[in-house]
C-alpha cells in the first residue's frame, strides 16, 4: 500500500520555466548578469506555475521538540532551553520571531513534544507526541507510531496552510543537532567524526562525547537503519520528522520550500529520500557554520543562497534568505526589456 | 595644501561598539550564532553613533558617463547604450530602478560625461565634465582638472543628501570595466591578464584584446602612474572619480557606504588610497563574477556580504544586500535578552 508521503509532487512546469527563461534574456542586462537570481525567478515561476513568481506571502511553522539524548550531556544548554524558548517564540523576542515580523509572515509553533505540557501560548499549537523522544544512544527514538504521527503532524500544518507562496520550516529542540548528525551519518553512511560540529557551541571535549553518544547509538541500532523511515524513527526527533512530512506535502500541494540549516537540510534529506519527487521544491537558503551542513549540501547537489555563517536554527537563515527572492521576482516582474525601453542590444 | 578628499574621515564609535557586542551577547541564542548579521550590526552601530543601528533611509546614486576606450571594442555593447541606459533608469526599467523602489530608496542618476547631451530627464541631474573620456589607450584619461572636477561631482552629490543610513553610488559607463581594470593593475602592481574579465560578456578574444589595450595604457602612462590620483587621472573615468570623491565624503559626512561590484570597488580602493580613514565606512555587498573582483578584495581584505554570481554593476549588488543590513539591525534592536525571556543560559 502506498504510504501519503510516497505519493508524488505537483509536476513542475517546463512551459513556464522556458518562458520565463526567455523573459529573462530580453530584460536590459547582459545575459546573465543577475547570476543566481535568475535563477531563482526562473525556478519560482516553474513551480508556482506563473508567469509573475512571487515570494510575498510567507508561511513560517516551527516544530518544537525535546530530546531523550539530552541526558548525555551532548548540549551547551539545558533541556528547559526547548519550552523556554517556546514562551520566546510566543511573546516574539526570539530571531526568528523577529525575522518573521519584517517579513509579514504568517507564523506558528507547533509543539510536538517538549518534556512537559504547557499553558497556552499566542501562536502555539499543542500536537504534543510525547515528553520528548527517547534516547537514541540506548533505545529507538521513537516508536514506528510515534514517528508516523510526527510525520502526520508535519502533514497536517501544511494541509491547514491558507494561500503561500513560500514555506520556511524551523525547529527548536536542545540535542537536535546530536540527532540530525546521527540521522545524516546513517543516511550518507559517513562516520560521526565526519560530521558532527559544535551545535550551539560545545568545546572539542563536548564533540567527542557527541561522536561517541552517535557512534554508539549507530552500533546499537545497525540492523534497523536500512531504510529512511527506519533511519528517522531510530536516530530523528519529533521536530524532525515534522519538518520531513511538512516539506513533502509541501511539493504535494505545489508549495516551494527554502530550506533552513543543518537540522532542517537534515529533515530534507530524510524528505528527499523517502520521496525522490520532493527534491524539486526545496530551495536552499544558507550555507550553515555547522560543520555537517556542508556534507549535506554537496550530497544534494545544492548551493545555498546565503553563507553568512550562522548556526541559530528556528529558520532563521531562510527567513533572511527571503528578501533575496523577493529581489529576484521584482526584478523578473518589473524590468523592461530591450525592445520596451529602446536599449541597443550586444 | 590639504586637498579636501584628504581630510579625515568621522571617528568611528568604540563605545558604540562595545555596547552593541555586549547586546548581541544578551540575546536570545546561542553566542555568536548570528554570524556575519551580528558583525554587520555591531559594525553599523559603531559607524552610526547610534544604540539601534538602522538601514531604513537609503540613498542610490548612480554615476554615469562614457569612456573614449570603448572605441577600441572591449564592450558587447554599443557605446550609445550608456546614454539609452540613463533613459532607462529614469524611466523604472533597469535593474537599479526596480530595486531602489523596493527598498523605497531616494534615487538619483548623475551624468557625469555621456557622449552627448541628453534631454532633461526625470531623476536625472546633468553635471557632464566632457563628451566622455579620452581612449586611454593613447592618451589620459581625463586631464588634471577634469579629474578633480569629477571627484567633486560624487562630493558634492553626498553634501546635497539628506539624511541617510546607508550610501550605494552606481554606475553606467560602456567599456567601464576595460577603465576599472586599469585602474586595478596600476594601483595593485598586477598585470593586466591576472585581472582582466568578461565585463558584459566578451569572449575569449575579447578579454585578450582588453588586457593589449591596458597592458598598451600601463606602458604608455608608466611615468605618471606612481600615486592614486594620477592613477584615477590617466586610467579612470569620470563615474569612477565621481564615485570615489562620493565615497570619500560619505566617511568625512559619516554616513556608512554600501559598496556594489567590480567598478564601485575599484572607486572604493582609489579611494582609500586617497585618504586611509575612508577604509572603515566602507562595508562589502557581493562578490562579483567579473574576474579581477577577487583580487580587490583579497587585497581589501574584505568579506563581501553575498555571493550571488551577479555581474551588471549599476548598484545592483549593493541594493540586493540591504535587506541584510535591516534584518540585521532588526534582529539587534528587537531581540529579547536571556534575562528580560526567562530563558536558561548555557
Amino acid at each position: 500500500m502506498t504510504q501519503w508521503f510516497e505519493e508524488d509532487a505537483r509536476v513542475v512546469s517546463e512551459v513556464h520555466r522556458q518562458n520565463a527563461l526567455a523573459r529573462q534574456n530580453q530584460l536590459t542586462k547582459p545575459a546573465g548578469s543577475l547570476g543566481v537570481l535568475e535563477h531563482c525567478a526562473v525556478q519560482l515561476a516553474a513551480l508556482q506555475q506563473r508567469d509573475q513568481p512571487t515570494a510575498e506571502k510567507i508561511s513560517v511553522r516551527i516544530f518544537a521538540a525535546d530530546h531523550g539524548v539530552a541526558s548525555e550531556g551532548v548540549s551547551l544548554f539545558p533541556q528547559a532551553v526547548t519550552a523556554e524558548m517556546v514562551r520566546n517564540f510566543s511573546a516574539g523576542g526570539a530571531a526568528i520571531t523577529v525575522l518573521a515580523r519584517e517579513l509579514s509572515a504568517d507564523f506558528q509553533v507547533i509543539n510536538v513534544g517538549t518534556v512537559g505540557v504547557l499553558e497556552n501560548l499566542a501562536a502555539v499549537v499543542d500536537k504534543r507526541i510525547g515528553a520528548g523522544t527517547a534516547n537514541l544512544r540506548v533505545a529507538p527514538a521513537m516508536s514506528p507510531d510515534e514517528c508516523a504521527r510526527a510525520l502526520a503532524v508535519g502533514r497536517d500544518a501544511v494541509n491547514a496552510l491558507t494561500p503561500t507562496d513560500i514555506f520556511i520550516g524551523g525547529e527548536m529542540g536542545i540535542a537536535n543537532t546530536t540527532s540530525a548528525s546521527a540521522l545524516a551519518c546513517a543516511l550518507l553512511n559517513l562516520p560521526p567524526q565526519d560530521l558532527v560540529g559544535r551545535g550551539t557551541g560545545v568545546d572539542d571535549a563536548g564533540v567527542a562525547l557527541k561522536a561517541t553518544v552517535i557512534g554508539d547509538a549507530l552500533q546499537l541500532h545497525r540492523a534497523h537503519l536500512n531504510a529512511p523511515l527506519q533511519v528517522l524513527q531510530y536516530l530523528g526527533g519529533f521536530e524532525i520528522a515534522a519538518l520531513a512530512g511538512a516539506y513533502i506535502r509541501c511539493a504535494q500541494r505545489g508549495i516551494p520550500v527554502l530550506v533552513d540549516g543543518f537540522i532542517c537540510t537534515a529533515a530534507a534529506l530524510v524528505a528527499a529520500q523517502l520521496n525522490e519527487s520532493v527534491r524539486a521544491w526545496l530551495l536552499f537558503s544558507h550555507a550553515s557554520a555547522e560543520r555537517g551542513h556542508r556534507l549535506l549540501i554537496e550530497h544534494l547537489d545544492v548551493r545555498p543562497l546565503l553563507n553568512l555563517d550562522m548556526r541559530l536554527g528556528e529558520g532563521s537563515g531562510a527567513a533572511v534568505a527571503v528578501p533575496l527572492l523577493r529581489m529576484a521576482c521584482a526584478l523578473h516582474n518589473q524590468m523592461a526589456s530591450f525592445e520596451s525601453a529602446g536599449v541597443s542590444r550586444e
